[in-house]
């Protein structure tokens, strides 16, 4: 058992070793670009959830019982696109990614991976009319654990600045977190109110998708950013 | 209901800084790079739609009955590798996204990667020999919807020059334009002739591919305008 | 109809145009980007074609006798790599894609996106028992066709130094015709045997491998010649 | 057959130049970034191995009855995310990539993106409850097979410094292969035990992960290599 003790000596040590500053943190661009290629691939996979009518002598009908299936295609996609965008917002201001960091993130991918399998349970629901609060609840406690650990993220980051840009202040900061924060609120209310009624839940979950595309109020934008920098360097 | 309030609040004051020029706009770059992923992926899981045939005694006649398979395979991939160089000939030209890009081509990603269902249904109808039109149909209308969004994007960037880049003549855009445009009208038609006779419709489908295939006349390539760029500055 | 003869006037007057040395070419870069996300998911695509014993009570005995799946897996997933790899070799030296080259790419790219379905038809011949000549010639016929694609992008390339890097010299281009011109001989003959005997033929094609993951003669690798080029310049 | 004597003249010629340092070597960015996809598409099609419950009328007790199917999905996922900060870690010290290195890269490459079988395996035996054992010693053995290729890959790159970065001191090559080392030994004891008792084996493996997510004593994060590079350079 020498391996197995030398393997736990080096990363007791590597514990003690942690108060340096910088440790084995490394550029975030990689886990940037890993995270991008699975969220392009699950929302990418989503059409593989929508099996076509079995009944091809009447398809057209078919077709048309489908649209619980384009429905949650349509809004899985949507939410997913929102958090491909929201995740660049958060990691335009990480400087660099400790393991920590990198372990919530895998997290969060995990996650947002999930997204194709409660989504297909949902449109199978609604299309059978069977178990819809049981879809619902199910797909809305998934998004709840993916808002949960942006939220998460962030503020490990954020705490005391610790892996923020020197360029962002504390200001584009907190209006980050003040986006971030509401989102595991209204999609828990969204399925509570689903477990009572399926397409009042539905409609709240989906009224969360206008106001997430929105721009973050106070967050400075990244090409300004720059552009302010190169300015001041001037 | 704090949170939700102060929320709303973020946004509606958004709505009036976005008479700043930059506002939340950032580099296109990532939108690309995002984008091709999810084309990519679309694209080769066009052969997981392919069934292999389940008589295995006879598979030569089985494989010879796939034969719409590989045609809906083959057009397919065609047309969605025409919307990726058409995507990058676009992209070449605008500088920054703002939020309602990203949300557009969040759409028109929606559209693409809806693909794969409706070509493996034209597959499908085709082989079993029932409902032809319908799925050629709905084939066809979810090209027009992506040709329309690649004018919606294209004016919507090019509009008052909002997100153009400065090395883009205004003949470059109009080039554009005018090779976009048709697009939908042109789909319109072969859906139209598909929903009188399935296979004419296919065939003037068809046709598009070679035709946007070519160059577009009047915008300067992306290398050129480089070299021209770095002469002048010298 | 006035817009299909704008865009008809307008590809004729490209034609004309086309005497320009430069014309619409562009970085290879984002090809090769894009081929390559292609090439990475048709390769990860390959263990969805493996379909689990159904009979699970005796999973031992289920497992050993999917043993064509893990062997098709194994050699498509070599051969594709190795694709990979002449692909890079390729387009290290070409400088600017025009659009012929980006549509015999499309065709490479949807050939060898097409070699997930030829592999589990192989898989499942051997399985079943049925079938296995035909399901060799299909594979192989495949094959056939991604290596005469690739001989006609790197002659298209070559002709006249068309795309052709400065950096390249004659002797590199002609070592890479010479490395990729047998390929297609070769897995014809791997075919046309295996059409005879299917076990023959598929280990003519597995000798393919060994000889194909070589460096490529006279071949002069990218980091050499950069370095040398920078020696130059200084 | 003459093609066939030139190509085999070819690659023996090759043999009497790998005399030379530097021969076929190229750049590992793009061996990174292929790896990188394979992985994010490995990691994302996990989720498609989940089928959903057939009775939709008790879709609660269905959906608590594919527990097996998100453990194997979760442990799969966050293995494969471990596998993936290793291979980073790995090609950080790697200043380039030969033949050698591409072919064992594409088998380690291999054996990851063959997981989401192995995984789907172990869910499917613990949902039926039978085969349990022979799962896990699947599952494991790909695990380790895995596990040998990353100490094969390192070692060999390691070997008389063969394809090091100059930045890399001996006692971080140390260090990583310290750390690489247990992990075979590991998984074959967990599916050693696995066989005897599944469950028990099971949280033998489990309990590698939060070891391999650990930072690597005395490896020196790229950032702190750069900056003090850096540092040395002024």
């Amino acid at each position: 058992m020498r391996w197995f003790r030398a393997a736990h000596d080096a990363s007791a040590k590597d514990a003690n070793r942690s108060s340096s500053p910088i440790g084995a943190e490394r550029d975030p661009k990689r886990l940037v670009t890993f995270s991008d290629a699975v969220i392009a691939i699950a929302v990418t996979l989503l059409v593989l959830e929508i099996q076509p009518p079995e009944d091809t002598e009447h398809l057209l009908r078919g077709l048309a019982e489908l649209w619980p299936s384009y429905v949650a295609y349509a809004i899985t996609f949507l939410l997913i696109g929102q958090m491909w965008v929201n995740h660049h917002v958060m990691f335009d201001h990480i400087r660099s990614a400790d393991r920590m960091l990198l372990l919530l993130n895998t997290l969060l991918l995990m996650v947002i991976a999930f997204l194709p399998f409660a989504s297909s349970l949902l449109a199978h629901a609604f299309e059978s009319g069977h178990g819809k609060r049981t879809a619902l609840i199910f797909y809305g406690a998934t998004y709840v654990v993916a808002a949960i650990l942006f939220n998460v993220i962030w503020e490990y980051a954020r705490h005391g600045r610790r892996l923020l840009t020197s360029a962002t202040d504390n200001d584009t900061a907190r209006a980050i977190s003040r986006r971030f924060r509401p989102a595991p609120f209204w999609i828990v209310v969204g399925t509570a109110l689903g477990a009572l009624h399926p397409v009042v839940g539905l409609v709240v979950v989906i009224a969360f998708i206008p106001f997430y595309w929105l721009p973050i109020k106070g967050e400075v934008g990244s090409i300004q950013r720059t552009r302010e920098q190169s300015r001041g360097d001037t």
